[in-house]
């Protein structure tokens, strides 16, 4: 038997980050760039207008309020061909291109126009407008632009409501480290980058493997009296989604050694297979002598812990195997303290386990035992601070529905008989 | 324009909680519960060994160490059909039911047995074993136990190393309540108590279209200098899939109203259409115009906060319309405080938007204006208090790259102009 911190170390110094593949945006949600990215354009790529409103050189309209010949109108996506003389604007909309011989925009609401349309239809000739504008100037200022005038009610400063060219990003700027967890921000960034793809981390494949007689599926009949539900399948199968870690489920094997190891083969391929209950001392827990049989090392077999005592680590090539005992309290802990890290570290992901401090609110008794105990607690946050509640009806490994009301396990060492209420205890929030 | 909070109100009030459906466990987590659930029978349903052991009459060992005579053995899944009587023990292994006549279980670990392979075969007579057995008893003690003798070194008191029927969840009892959001914890008990389906509110079918003629899809050419990369669409998917909502994206919109309104159509028969673009008072804004068209009643369009202004929020029949602006920012922002919050609604998911008070920890100015202002944020946690850091390079609702080191938006009141180094301050965590 090892103790927590080593079987920790364990796992985690065995654990390999897998390799990198291509992601799409979609995929790319939770995973962690494999590269640097870098800008290959200035964002935005042109002086911008940040409002709807008329292009104009400031200094052309320092005794406002002036009349302003105005000579074309930039939808987005378009360009205004030709220069903006003195005397001229140009209606700009949000987003589109600062003429040339602009520097600044008028907010539409600050202009008056008359008479109101006095833009010619955006479709030049009445025809279909071209998709693609030529980029080399070709078309010239008049060709399909209107002409009228606006009045300019208030001077602007030079530069006014206008976005400079690379001011957001600069060309050649590594923008996204290696190691960032995408979330939905990144994926904005990495979408104006143009990018469609990205190299990130594999995600594992993982299988669950449930063994025991006893063991019948929700939603079927028990059939005898000493029958009971599989929660650990289910459960197990709900952690890994959470996490966003594509799993088979292979069922339950029945506690004879042919069909285990039939069943254990097809996980066996999988970057994690977890195994649940049969790794107990009893005759019928075959788990590690079939696990052995099929080419895996177990690196440790129980870890000093209440509950979970039996868990078990085992290697195969540079797939992990758990074991991962019967009792639904203690899967639901040894996945938190162990398989997550796991899974964490073969992503690229930061070890999010931590043990935090909290104020326990009630006094706490304990028999003193030989392992480090972990309990279901209610964790509130008040006055800035962790209140700990442990939950009252909590008796043990298998009272899976003492977990309804917590949301942390509170950490308690083993020779630990007391806690005096408003001490300080730690714990490892979910 | 509206205040946000009115705005928020609105959104809640014509947000309806979607209808029940059945759900699997699979689907379940992260659903909320539309029933009350209970145990329709005692867990465990039958005492049950704790430990792997002898089964025993505590009576009957208080002398020990003692010898009795093992009548039998009960693998997982089993039950033993006689009566234990005195002087007599039962081989017992963790999960089996205690058989009659027992009452407590001693640990294999203080026991000892000679010869060591006692135990006859599992398999009675050779054959396979029955995998039904009768239960109505009709099996009798000695057509298929071995006998033999173990010697118990410790006494044990009554009751010890047995779960008793029912400790963990009585029989009739509601073990989950309508409106419990389902996690693994949830998963677990569900499977326990033989639910393979549960009744849930059923998540909203959302989609997604994107406006303007400037946008080209990631992963594409840009025809025209004046053309940008489309990253609304891609974070928007994001954020509908890291809240686990199924969603279709419908491409990007011409700034034409054909095409606006039959990309449109598509997503109006979904219960939450999210368009990007085309809200504000340009000229080529045609968004809100082409939504009444299609028959969407417009509840409010323009909201005063900064940024996100032109946010656009409309309903056809029960389905949804919101109108996001183009600029990043506003629409991670919108998305956040209005969209999320109706989601939740309509999935039965207490509103997660909350405002919380944290300290900055630079001074903060701003030129006051008419709306609230909400900026990016670093929110670190330290001796117990939420440190708040300003992204200092934010500017504006074009900047997504702010938002790369945020976690969180500082939520400043319209005629603030100055917040002084460790004062108080509004912020949203994301």
């Amino acid at each position: 038997m090892i103790e927590f911190e080593r079987a920790l170390e364990e796992v985690l110094r065995r654990t390999r980050r897998l390799d990198i593949e291509s992601l799409s945006l979609k995929e790319a949600i939770g995973s962690v760039l494999a590269e640097d990215v870098k800008s290959k354009f200035d964002i935005p790529s042109f002086h911008k207008s940040a409002m709807d409103g008329y292009a104009v050189c400031a200094k052309d309209i320092e005794s406002a309020p002036v009349d302003l010949k105005c000579v074309g109108e930039i939808p987005a996506g378009r360009f205004y061909p030709g220069k903006v003389k003195k005397g001229e604007c140009v209606k700009i909309m949000t987003g589109s291109p600062l003429p040339e011989g602009a520097d600044s925009v008028v907010m539409i609401e600050f202009t008056e126009s008359s008479p109101p349309s006095f833009i010619l239809p955006r479709k030049g000739g009445g025809g279909e407008e071209s998709e693609v504008l030529p980029l080399d100037g070709s078309e010239t200022p008049g060709d399909r632009w209107g002409c009228n005038l606006v009045r300019i009610l208030h001077r602007v400063s030079k530069g006014e409501n206008v976005c400079l060219k690379g001011e957001d990003i600069k060309k050649g700027k590594i923008v996204l480290k290696k190691g960032t967890v995408i979330r939905a921000p990144e994926v904005a960034v990495l979408a104006i980058l143009g990018r469609a793809k990205i190299r990130g981390y594999r995600r594992p494949k993982a299988s669950i493997l449930c063994t025991g007689d006893e063991l019948i599926e929700p939603g079927h009949r028990l059939l005898k009296f000493s029958h009971i539900y599989n929660s650990n399948g289910p459960m197990l199968r709900s952690l890994l989604s959470s996490m966003n870690i594509e799993n088979q489920y292979l069922g339950i094997a029945k506690d004879k050694e042919e069909d285990l190891r039939e069943k254990m083969k097809k996980g066996l391929k999988d970057d994690l297979l977890i195994l649940s209950g049969g790794v107990s001392m009893g005759d019928y827990d075959l788990v590690p002598k079939v696990l052995r049989s099929c080419g895996v090392k177990i690196i440790f077999h129980k870890v000093s812990i209440k509950p979970g005592k039996p868990i078990l680590f085992g290697l195969r090539g540079r797939n992990l195997i758990f074991g991962v005992p019967g009792n639904p309290v203690s899967t639901y802990l040894t996945f938190l303290i162990l398989i997550k890290p796991a899974i964490e570290k073969m992503i690229g992901k930061k070890i999010s386990l931590e043990i935090v401090k909290g104020i326990i609110k009630t006094d706490f008794r304990q028999k003193p035992g030989k392992r480090k105990h972990f309990l279901p607690v209610d964790v509130k946050m008040k006055h800035n601070e962790r209140q700990i509640f442990p939950v009252k009806t909590y008796h043990g490994s298998a009272d899976i529905a003492s977990l309804l009301p917590a949301n942390g396990f509170m950490v308690v060492d083993a020779d630990v008989s007391f806690l005096k209420k408003n001490s300080k205890v730690d714990i490892i929030l979910w």
